[in-house]
């Protein structure tokens, strides 16, 4: 690793950190190894708490879960069932009391009444403290559990999905923040003049409203964005607090970062208002060896037939087509051609590419982190490599993905973040009790307020 | 009140008691008394929790949740705003450990893969404690929210019901009992050949499944019905386990409850396997007087311009028409008019005929209970009057509608379950672990299960 560059002037903040939780980890073959217990898995919901505790009693900003309606892929060589994410964010609201908690939800597939509602519900619930990572959803296999015969275009779902956005903020505005009267006397309960009914009529909805949860403690959840594909910057541009990403390189890093933030201003918003948290799987060992044994552990365990045919329907090749210990084909398709993941499926071509990996070779890359940078080394080693992003303005913080859980979060907390604070780069206490503070956000006045709204939720 | 009769032997058994849970109460104006406190709301989960665990604690059935997505009527003269039930039974699991916990969803406004991976999401968090109480879902209000000029007619709505059940219940059968093997030695984490894909092409739905949570410990929810016109019978008859309902008297409750077992036997299944809860909203006294005087008070509370508005509503007619100090309009609408709500608009209807009720009087009867039977008076005498509609025939338990809440359950849990238990009526402690249990309903084996299924969940 380079020694890290002199932490600049420019960025006075401290970092913001995540902890994107997984059943046994997101190493593939976590689930493999002799520690991890048969309830680490994503449909028991007790391993899942466990895991926001800790992420809580470590001070990061936030725990985060992806999802897709669907099981995908080959079923049976690692955990696949996962509980609903509303579900397990409720349940993971009511046993911490200051992480903020992130779930994925589709817009192609569900009814923004219904979903606005749920995300008002959990930030109820939680006191400030929900999230949305808000996705479109790839893949025909999904697709077919909706009465559909194939996922609608990228464009179309990227098109819904800023309507979608725009009628759940409606909604969450519909009650102003003292909506709510309570006057016993006079039987009036809440005012209805402050009750506001958006008969929203576009192009994919017709949602008329008023929502039926009052405004909630962050007035609305933090809307987070992990696609960055062309139309997945633009609408993170428009609407994102957070954005996920995924780089290999400091490079492709400081590239991403500098366009998504120049894409925020041009769409009239401050970048200071949107986070970039590029995705880490940290490796880490006592001792530089010791965490590349660790990491030739993990990568034993993977399962080679298995791991290719993820990756030939990745790439949206036959699996025949990718002999293990030759390179990747030279003629595949473009990212125009690619209708989901989009930015993925060039990451990994540009990865394979680059450092002209066999098929065997980009399948070990890909087993830790699918697609996120792998950092292996000493607790120091992790700290000056976060750092320089951070410093090179690659990044506002770090998307924390623990090759194994609960170990890898357990030793990221235990011994890279006091490196962390040592330097001043991570806070040691919440300073805050809402997510939006946690990531340094103010809280958004409704749309309809016809009066100063209060500050505090209802 | 009547005598009771003697218990009949054919009873052997004894009663369900769920608790329907709602705000500060079910009676409208009970949020304006002195005891009701500001966060005695459909939105503050603290007040809900406490209420499940008053429940609990009392060693009830179950606990429900009624639902809408929508705002309905005039907002703005009582609680109004409510949290997503998927949310609030998911935090009631959190905090309690062996009541049963039973949500509304609607049938018409859900799509099947997503609301059966949310039951089944919440009987893993809860142990095997999920209830779905079936809806259609009426009015043209709620159908504004989701992109409809009007609701779909109801014959529609409940054909696609019957549908929507099915695919459910092919989706919660599609992982086998004992698909999941975790095998770290040879890396088969889930027998792929237990793993089912329903691949259901219907005439409201084509879904490919398998659903992407395992089997929940209860293999599927408990499922409630509780509309009662014909076309809710029929849909009960072939799929409800538990059937909410509302009769003024003991001779339309034995009809019913004759009507609906006939029914049920008639679709091929055992009439025992579907438990009949009439609602009741018990005003408790010391003394006979003490609780009409408590009755009193409650209904000079209410609002009758208010009152009269939502009436008018229900019948489908202008305020105008009614009067307060008239009896209603003699050319009221039939049910075959009526797309929503049916037969609640006949008993109403019925109701106000029968005792020549005026507006203001039939505004005061419906202002507890909106329909469902109002029983004040001492302890022993609502133990009578439930014994007496359970020995004859009229009832396998009671939906227990608390006027004020949380008083009116803790008064309900404190005097009359001692009086039913003393009786040999109702339990002293829990016997089983899941709501299934609770109900005397036995684990459904999985559809595709290729060898003898587990009795336990995974």
């Amino acid at each position: 690793m380079t020694t890290p560059t002199t932490r600049g002037d420019h960025r006075p903040g401290r970092l913001h950190l995540n902890a994107f939780l997984m059943s046994s980890g997101h190493h593939e073959a976590s689930w493999r190894l002799p520690e991890s217990a048969p309830d680490a898995t994503g449909h028991h919901i007790a391993h899942l708490q466990r895991l926001a505790r800790i992420a809580e009693a470590g001070k990061l900003d936030s725990v985060f879960f992806a999802d897709g309606p669907g099981l995908q892929g080959e079923v049976g060589r690692r955990p696949a069932g996962v509980l609903d994410p509303i579900v397990v964010l409720t349940a993971l609201a009511v046993v911490t009391e200051r992480i903020g908690l992130i779930a994925t939800a589709s817009t192609t597939y569900n009814a923004p009444y219904n979903l606005a509602r749920r995300f008002a519900s959990i930030d109820h619930v939680s006191a400030g403290r929900a999230g949305w990572n808000v996705v479109t959803t790839a893949g025909p296999d999904i697709a077919r559990n909706f009465g559909l015969d194939d996922q609608p275009a990228h464009a179309v779902r990227y098109e819904r999905a800023a309507e979608f956005l725009e009628v759940a903020y409606k909604l969450w505005d519909s009650w102003e923040d003292d909506a709510i009267v309570a006057d016993k006397e006079s039987g009036v309960w809440a005012d209805a003049a402050r009750i506001h009914h958006p008969e929203h009529a576009g192009t994919h909805f017709s949602v008329a409203g008023a929502l039926n949860v009052p405004r909630s403690p962050q007035g609305r959840p933090l809307i987070v964005q992990a696609g960055s594909s062309q139309d997945g910057k633009d609408l993170a541009a428009r609407y994102a607090e957070a954005v996920f990403t995924a780089h290999q390189t400091l490079g492709d890093a400081q590239e991403f970062y500098r366009d998504l933030k120049s894409r925020t201003l041009a769409a009239g918003r401050d970048p200071e208002h949107v986070r970039i948290l590029p995705g880490i799987v940290p490796v880490i060992g006592a001792t530089e060896a010791e965490a590349q044994a660790r990491e030739r552990e993990l990568d034993e365990l993977i399962q080679p037939e298995y791991a290719r045919g993820h990756l030939a329907r990745l790439l949206r090749v036959d699996p025949a087509d990718l002999p293990l210990d030759r390179e990747l084909p030279a003629d595949l398709p473009s990212e125009d051609e690619i209708e989901g993941a989009k930015s993925r499926y060039t990451l990994i071509v540009r990865l394979a590419r680059r450092e002209r990996l066999t098929v065997r070779q980009l399948i070990g890359r890909l087993g830790g982190g699918r697609g996120h940078r792998t950092l292996a080394g000493t607790p120091e080693q992790i700290a000056d490599a976060l750092q320089e992003w951070y410093d090179d303005g690659a990044a506002d913080g770090f998307n924390v993905m623990a090759p194994v859980l609960p170990s890898g979060l357990e030793q990221f907390i235990d011994h890279v973040l006091p490196i962390l604070r040592d330097r001043g780069l991570f806070r040691s206490e919440y300073e805050g009790t809402t997510l939006r503070e946690h990531y340094g956000l103010a809280r958004p006045a409704s749309r309809y307020a016809t009066a100063p709204a209060a500050t505090a939720g209802i």
